[in-house]
């Protein structure tokens, strides 16, 4: 069963970060504590609704391509948790440009797609990571996402051997660099009690999926908590598909 | 017999780039333009006396993250070269950071080996695209590095499968960046005339490979041209090892 105690998401404002929120806390034993992080808390209404109704919910600004919001945000989860530490990280909050295609790339849309989906969810898991190895010492059981886990939304388009159609410059790139991390973390970890796993959440009707999209973020999110719930060392250090399989690099 | 008529390498005052150069111009029937650049053509001191005893060899300044030395170098190669347009593009300038482990990351860092192995790679592509094509167009004849291809020095530490040590966290996705980034091309322009692959070189004693390598850069460059003597469509989107072999994503 699926029941971390302490869960931080980013990009929790909408999209698939928000229904993992949502989702979260209606699980039979929900967490104890959700950070559900975002740029602009202010305009984040959904989130505030949510908080109203369950104060399980603590909502931090965080932009993943800011340092400064990176240590704030990790100072305030080791205020509120202390010694219990993070039991799973979802590094959710992503992006990508219209019409990446040779003749109309710039600098600047490259470089803002691999600081936000590469850069900014490495750098978050480097401030965390005392939390969630403190965690992981703490579960004398067999590893798994209610002890301590890394969980990467990367995408099937950052598959090179699924990759058959070209384009996207950009965003497809910045996916495969996330899958390396995954792997890279996943080799550091695996000896350490920490899961950690890229996932495709399937093609889902949000800002990035698009309305064409074939899955509602309800949808999508009921696979990946099934996924997250069975996560174990055998998927840690690959790209899972949100049925759960392993997709090829 | 591998004999392009133009070639452009990046990076080419030292380390592998400057061992290309050399055996470019060493080759049976060497190119008629060798367009070798780098960053500060004032200081590279071995190409100026290549130069001096083959003017075959143009130099030309280019440091991959300035897209105005960029746009200055494709419109040199267009003005020297015009309706014969670019046959071999080699895409070797890369850099990498020392004591890349969790814990001593930052931004600044991981965001200028994005910008310098995968950005500028593809930005140099962008911009040379139009002579690739018009020198494809040109030749009718089964597709080779003769006719028109584009070679991406990637590495296998950006190979996901091959990654058993972890680590790396800025040179390692960059590089399976880089490996996505030469399958869209491949995938974009397979039908287009031009080869695209990705190459490891081997471990060698270089500034990057440090004075442990196991091959002399005489050795690996050996290799790769006897490599890219061969590439052909059944081999282009892939990421080859300098035996020739594939190497897994
Ligand atoms: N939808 C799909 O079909 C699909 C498929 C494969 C993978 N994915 C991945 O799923 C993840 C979630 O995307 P989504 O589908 O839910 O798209 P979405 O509706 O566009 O949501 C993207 C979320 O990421 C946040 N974000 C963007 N840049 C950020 C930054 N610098 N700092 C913090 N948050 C930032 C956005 O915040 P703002 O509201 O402030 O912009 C928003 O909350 C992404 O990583 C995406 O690549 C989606
Ligand atoms: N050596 C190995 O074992 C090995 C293995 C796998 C892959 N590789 C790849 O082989 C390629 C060549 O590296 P190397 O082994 O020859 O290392 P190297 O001796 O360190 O040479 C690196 C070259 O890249 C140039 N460079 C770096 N940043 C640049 C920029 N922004 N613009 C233009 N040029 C730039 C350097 O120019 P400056 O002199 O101006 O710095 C130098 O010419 C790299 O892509 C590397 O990743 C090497």
């Amino acid at each position: 069963m699926l029941c971390p105690r302490v869960v931080f998401i980013t990009g929790a404002n909408r999209g698939l970060g928000l229904e993992f929120v949502r989702q979260f806390l209606k699980l039979g034993n929900p967490p104890d504590h959700l950070f559900a992080t975002c740029r602009d808390p202010e305009r984040a209404e959904e989130l505030k609704i949510l908080k109203k109704e369950d104060d399980r919910i603590q909502i931090i600004k965080l932009d993943v391509t800011s340092q400064t919001d990176i240590d704030a945000a990790a100072r305030q989860v080791e205020d509120r948790v202390g010694d219990r530490g993070l039991n799973l990280l979802i590094n959710n909050a992503g992006m990508t440009r219209k019409r990446q295609y040779v003749g109309n790339l710039n600098r600047d849309h490259l470089l803002e797609q691999f600081d936000t989906n590469v850069i900014g969810p490495l750098l978050v898991t480097q401030s965390l990571m005392p939390l969630l190895l403190r965690a992981a010492s703490l579960y004398n059981e067999p590893d798994s996402c209610n002890k301590a886990a890394i969980v990467n939304i990367s995408s099937i388009l950052g598959s090179i051997a699924e990759n058959k159609s070209g384009g996207m410059y950009g965003y497809r790139p910045s996916k495969a660099a996330m899958n390396m991390v995954t792997k890279s973390l996943h080799e550091e970890l695996k000896n350490k009690g920490i899961l950690v796993a890229a996932l495709h959440p399937g093609w889902v009707r949000t800002g990035i999926g698009g309305p064409e999209a074939t899955l509602s973020p309800e949808e999508s999110i009921k696979d990946c908590l099934n996924v997250l719930s069975k996560l174990s060392t055998e998927k840690s250090g690959c790209l899972l598909s949100n049925n759960g399989d392993k997709i090829e690099w």
